[in-house]
């Protein structure tokens, strides 16, 4: 990492330099702004003057036009680029990137900070740019399985005679709402590494059973999204911790309306009892956090809007208990299936936990309790 | 950054020596993994031999326990310290981390990686650790003020006469739905830094208008909280493109069951008519997204849940869109007022934007709309 400060980035580069790096890749200091200075301070280190490119200029134009905004002289600058240097296209922001051949031995690449318009300028120009020029010719292929309901000490500890193993390696990692395994092949080709890769995928399947509940792009919303579009089934969700999460998380997916009719966020107990049917009663005697109001929140909205599956979420999310000295982080999920019946689970994530993660476990447990049962 | 790799991490402790570092802080690599190697990593380069800590072992068993999960032996390695070091409790994980005097002129930190514990424990335990010991005499204190409803590079130009001052010093960034400004200040106390830095807020404000929506950890969710709370009105949300990230954003702050009583994710046509009381004939000739719509939406919602405002959402989030060929990222939002007025508007996000981005951006922009109207 390196400041906005261009004598830092010149000490960069001579580091660069003097370890006989042959490709040098910057990311962020593109933009419009003063410390903006990625480029400027390239471009003076190698004693090249900045020329303005007008296909960037016009470019960024149409993009301001096309969001109904004003381009400011400030954008201009991004239209900067050594001269010699061939343009990097942003398909979706205003910055762009360069390639630039500095030296003989020095190819400089530059990209915008933003994470995904950076993905996709790799994976679009950077990536063929480079395998022309004979690089990536071995390359390193990977498959990330995805689990949930077990801890990363469990699983790897189940899978640990697969750690030492030099081609595919298995490493394991955790991030919010899964666990995740990593097997990495290095080959000659795609079609190689996956062959290297599809064995150990089978045997950590096995190992990890339902546990196991995706790779790569998948997502414990896409995995119950497919299953329900398979069987031709519908589902809708009353929340009441989660506030619109779970209903968020499962629109997430493109196409998703084929299968997801809408909710009722019953974050208010009046909402509980008059639009989906809650029993004063059970709110009462039980609290709105309890087993009995989730299981009537997932019947009451999968009856009002006509779905095979309903679900129910009632939770504490903290960081203040409700009035019933409940623990923080205690929330009841239930699932109403096709046929009526009504299962629920008590989750206690944690007193610790914060508020955000805990609405987000809930909402991938609430997803997760789905797919099993819709796992054959 | 350097990889779970032991030489590797010895050349680092290398490069701090050699440049006299005094302090050497790690993050990452304390899981129970065997690819969590920098504890080892550490006292092997020092030759120093790990001892399990009694105290590390039963908190983590404790924690494992209150989540109803049993702890593997794996997790001992957790345990594991250089002889002579101190604990860093992790107060919200199972990992701790530790203080060391590995020489007489360095002294090493660990931390998890995972940004929330990490951050908690710096605070905690090792700033009021390096202020004893004579550290931080001199801060750096900011103000991060944020926008929304302006670009960064037309506020940039508006405030580029502030760019150059040394101290405090303004500088721009742009995240997910919000510009940022941050004014740092250089003193010997917070204090006095506020003091340097009210002024540049007061013209930065000035400058900015209704477009600054607040600072620090001010959310455009909790800033239309306190506004509501305040007036002690209350809200409701139908929510379609967005499929209840709307709601997800007003209830991740804690205490809006005060002023948030829940909404309708209305995903299907026919939850927009059965529940919201949309007219068919509008969702025939204008299409679902419309600001007829969404003003129907808002009114209905409001009207059923019975509070003073009601905010309807109707979009096309992408990356298809729908029968009426609207343009991917056209959004049309409403706000229902205490008095039954309406008003909406419709949101170009740009066709080439992500629809995570297009969902997000439209639940950003139904708050700031209703900042606004809530704005004396």
């Amino acid at each position: 990492m390196v400041g906005d400060n261009i004598p830092r980035i010149h000490s960069l580069i001579d580091v660069a330099i003097a370890r006989e790096s042959q490709i040098l890749i910057f990311t962020g200091g593109l933009g419009p702004t003063p410390d903006d200075l990625t480029t400027e301070a390239i471009a003076s280190y190698f004693q090249t003057p900045l020329v303005e490119n007008v296909a960037i200029v016009e470019d960024i134009a149409t993009k301001f036009a096309k969001r109904g905004r004003t381009m400011t002289p400030n954008n201009r600058k991004q239209a900067l680029i050594p001269e010699g240097a061939t343009v990097l296209p942003n398909p979706i922001g205003t910055a762009p990137g360069m390639i630039w051949q500095a030296t003989t031995n020095l190819t400089i690449f530059t990209f915008p900070g933003v994470p995904y318009e950076m993905k996709r300028m790799w994976q679009d120009t950077a990536v063929p740019h480079l395998k022309t020029r004979g690089w990536g010719k071995s390359i390193i292929h990977s498959q990330m399985m995805r689990f949930r309901g077990i801890g990363e000490s469990t699983l790897a500890s189940k899978v640990a005679h697969l750690f030492d193993r030099p081609n595919p390696t298995v490493a394991p990692y955790a991030s919010k709402g899964e666990v995740k395994l990593r097997v990495s092949a290095k080959a000659n080709s795609i079609p190689e590494a996956q062959q290297l890769i599809a064995p150990v995928v089978a045997e950590i399947q096995a190992i990890a059973g339902n546990d196991y509940f995706g790779s790569d792009d998948d997502t414990l919303a896409s995995i119950v999204g497919s299953q329900l579009q398979a069987r031709q089934q519908t589902l809708s969700v009353a929340e009441s911790c989660t506030g619109g999460g779970l209903g968020s998380m499962v629109t997430g997916i493109s196409g998703s309306s084929s299968y997801f009719l809408g909710g009722i966020i019953a974050y208010n107990n009046r909402i509980k009892t008059e639009f989906l049917g809650v029993k004063s009663a059970d709110l009462i005697e039980q609290g709105a956090v309890s087993e009995i109001v989730a299981e009537q929140m997932a019947l009451g909205v999968k009856q009002k809007f006509q779905t095979d599956w309903g679900i129910g979420i009632s939770g504490i999310a903290g960081p203040n208990s409700d009035d019933t000295q409940k623990p923080v982080g205690m929330v009841c999920t239930a699932w109403a299936s096709p046929d009526n019946n009504v299962v629920s689970h008590t989750f206690l994530y944690g007193e610790d936990r914060a508020r955000d993660l805990i609405r987000y476990l809930s909402a991938c447990d609430a997803l997760d309790g789905l797919r099993r049962q819709l796992t054959p």
